[in-house]
């Protein structure tokens, strides 16, 4: 049995593993004041070409979501999203907990437009009884998307401007950023990254590490008091160094990269499996998350050899998969899938 | 120098660490409902001869408190707790963040009195404007308590039955509970505590593990929906299965009582090097973590040899400070201590 | 100038203002405990034919809304409502302020839908990932709507048997109840409301009173301990009397009902003055607020002898307008707008 | 029987309800935008002598303290108050609710000790660990206090000068204000309560209006976006201009300070009564909450008489007790009172 059916299934990449082994019986402070996490903000702030950038580290994708969107609005604000967006559908209401609306875009293939987004705004400025509603405080995106897709650099630089324009922060969830970077649809890099969100946060959890999250804020005086606050949400984690050792290690030799290569790899490989045998593509996403239309007999088929998630159905005969691969998915499970499909 | 400073400065014991690289590349389903989770599960249940009990892994300390505080609470309650507890003190503002008030007691050497918490809820009661007051909804108490000292199994049956009368559940932090259960002065076991307490948890981080904090509430129907709290508060781990196979190993072969074992022996060969050169004890503490009050001119020699807490001035002579020992700390260690108070 | 903004312009109901004079120097317990209240709440539980609720006054609808919702939900779970609703569009985030998400659902001229509500529900109880989603606790719906419109009893009946099928309350809004009940398209009685309802909200601030809404809740163990919630919101009058004395004299002698009657007697009026003169109808509502789609050119000619509100426009030459009569609304102020209208 | 209890008891002062009479079947704008709110935070303006002034009603106090403090406080912040402050202990974990803890100082006589205040910004501002702790972000007292005593002039500007040395607003409850500033005791002016303050609220509902209570922040940009959070409060009156006829009656002709000087003046001659028969005073306050040391036989010979509050027992035979007067309180009231002292 192969596996697609997420990117979280595995532990660490072996070697982020490896480091972690090696300074296990090392002695460090805690709460990321040790070495390893002071190299992995280092590292981190040159990749993003932002040297005075704040980074800290938490676990994991929810707990980053709702800290930071709690640190950047006013208690008047909400949050603008896509509907489809992580924030608005599968965190349990993590944001509203701490007090805070989420203020829902159509979500095109999981992206927001910048027409959307631009339309809500002036529309909120313009209605006379705008002290009586939720304003819009920030700008929430996630690349790639929940959909797999991308926002392109002048996608960014369309919804940097604007926000900027309105004065409300630009925060970029990137929970698999690896999977955007190295997809062959991506015309940004990190520092571009950097350059047009306010904070944004690189993906460990699905990207390689056992779990961790790289917030990052450009300008560090966005985020006054953060550390408290990661506190307060419960999200500081006692032994900081094991995330210091992580994102060091991901961020050395260009591991980060590899990562996200290799996934997008298989990726476009599974993809071209189920095309070249005349099956459809239900999302066209350039990233490690692939979405087909496949009848429901095929399905039954490959449930056999392959996990896979099952996203709906389409008509009476098919239905909607997703197959997901990570730095974890080798090149054997890949041709194990083809067999299935050819055997089918 | 060697290190007393605290209970989390290395990694994860060598046996928990072992098991973390063996499994780390099987592919499991995530958020705990993996198998690694669920034998950890049942390892925890038979510990606490509780087998029904709802056991939930979390990440860290103060998340797990704020997420069992805010499950347990009813909006117009708060929870009891020594002023000293970790609640009230050290984790930001976390309770009050989701909505609820932390009443206080007066700490006796950290720990709550019987007669104070009942006290405390007869006075409510009595008081004629009690629906503007916010009701005392559970007592939280720490074993061992943040000064490193024990409620005897009496006190728990005490403080058990009053919570009980009261209809309000009883919670034990044990952050370092292993420390508590390999203490001399232990006259309970982990199913004294699964008896008398509503919900609990194992402290993971302090104790051997990476990172992670096993909740138990023996009769599960206390902790409804808890899932999707542990979700909404950020605090559910994507690869679950983490936590599973470190609090899996912890509680086979004994090992977490192993750790609780070593640790003690060396926090007490550290209070007899103090006690037997003549200094004195500022807590009487049975467990991992040692206080003396100490010459300032010995703090500032041994300070060239170890690390370790200042806790605050006695007089312009002397200070207060805290060793800590763990799983990590090892005979060699202690000795080079010794030898340095023997320099002094 | 004659005034149809909206329905909160006025003080009070001479007779309840009359009543207010006279007890003004009596001296009362506070906090709803004094025998006005208790009247109010008697008086209440009658119309209501509910002779075990709880009544309980609070100040404004938003209030009354946050408070009520808070009281009602769990917190793993959020409350539905059509996305035009109150407590989605004009409350500041009140609901999300206390930690709740709102779930919108499609609205039908400001309804939902028995199946949209049912469709919500059962899409959610499939969801494998429901655990990571905000559950479906409570139902929100406004009788009259924000768009004038009105459930009839068989929609009632059809919501409540789904809320209670699915173990969720049914939660009313009244903040406009009076113009509901006085509709002639009504087919309920406020003792329907009170069978078919879990908690709803008999307006006083929109219907006669100065300010003020009576909280309803048939079965009283609904609501435990919404006394201290009330005060935690903020929502308890240090002179309760204030309320008692004026819903016991809005529940005298049928003054509610009269209130009602005389402001959907003039809304008609106004009606059949834009229809009757060849103008279109916006929204079909049988209440007290009427909307209109006017040529602008008629809008700014009557804007120099009435205020009404002004809702958007319709294509380039049109706009939709809101006219809205209260208790307050006299008829010469209704043959005035049918002067000015004929005068265009 | 006459009532002692409370200042609350009664309506509004006969000139304010004359007024809300008059203006009842005026039609305005809602929400404060009138213009008698207009007038009413004019005349308060210049009361100040604070021209450039937010002005800002709210319906009570609780809800004014709440939505004050969550205005003020940054998330990572508390609020300062004597353990005995309404915020502490009689608001049903009002602040608690929108996130906020509530840092306790020991009450001296109901106040807190300018040093005591120094102290613990001091000792946070010192602690190695500020970051895990909930930092001190403003100061609440209140004029007078719970247990009606005065903070004089040089105590308040200590307290100002210590709260803005630290940038942290200072906060100054003035439920009961009138009565502080008709004190004989009173050395400040309602100007030197503006200039020393950044927020405090003039008390209304205590203090001659039926409710309502004026928020005043000297320097407005200290509440930027306030409107849109008290109606997130659920705080906003829909007819606000019933606060803005109330206060604006209140400041014309030295209403409010001849409310607060007949009640100040009837205190104390209830104090005179006790004093000159023997009694012990419990308390020494200068307002108009009285409060004795009284025989158990006495309180039961007077409840014949008079109501009042019993505050809790002194020993065996004595309890303290609570007298208040307000603008309500006749001079025959007290007459009654003493003549049931005197036939003891």
């Amino acid at each position: 049995m192969v596996h697609f059916d997420n990117d979280y299934m595995a532990g660490a990449h072996p070697e982020v593993m490896r480091r972690l082994v090696e300074t296990n019986l090392e002695q460090s402070v805690g709460y990321g004041f040790d070495e390893y996490s002071e190299e992995a903000r280092q590292r981190i702030r040159e990749a993003c070409n932002a040297p005075d950038a704040l980074v800290q580290f938490l676990v994991g994708g929810t707990q980053t979501n709702a800290t930071v969107i709690d640190a950047l609005l006013q208690r008047h604000e909400g949050v603008l999203t896509a509907d489809t967006g992580h924030i608005n559908v599968h965190e349990s209401g993590a944001v509203e907990h701490s007090g805070h609306k989420v203020l829902t875009l159509p979500s095109h293939n999981g992206k927001v437009s910048v027409q959307d987004v631009s339309d809500f705004i002036r529309n909120f400025n313009n209605d006379d009884t705008y002290e009586h509603m939720v304003a819009p405080g920030m700008l929430y995106i996630t690349q790639p998307t929940e959909l797999g897709t991308l926002y392109n650099l002048s996608e960014l630089e369309s919804l940097s401007s604007l926000c900027h324009e309105h004065h409300i922060p630009l925060y970029l969830d990137g929970a698999r950023l690896a999977y955007a970077l190295a997809s062959p649809a991506c015309d940004f890099t990190l520092a571009d990254i950097a350059r047009l969100c306010d904070v944004f946060y690189i993906g460990g959890t699905k990207c390689g590490a056992l779990f961790g999250e790289a917030v990052v804020a450009p300008n560090k005086a966005l985020l006054k008091h953060f550390f408290s606050l990661v506190k307060q949400h419960g999200a500081l984690l006692a032994k900081g160094r094991l995330q210091g050792v992580q994102f060091a290690t991901l961020f050395t030799n260009h591991l980060y990269e590899q990562i996200g290569k290799h996934a997008i790899e298989l990726a476009l490989e599974v993809r071209r499996i189920f095309v070249s045998n005349g099956f459809k593509i239900a999302i066209d996403s350039p990233t490690n998350q692939q979405f087909f239309i496949l009848p429901n007999t095929l399905i039954d088929h490959l449930q056999q050899y392959a996990t896979f998630e099952y996203w709906g159905p389409r008509g009476d005969e098919e239905s909607t998969v997703r197959f997901v691969c990570s730095w974890a998915t080798t090149k054997e499970d890949v041709k194990l899938l083809e067999d299935a499909v050819l055997a089918f």
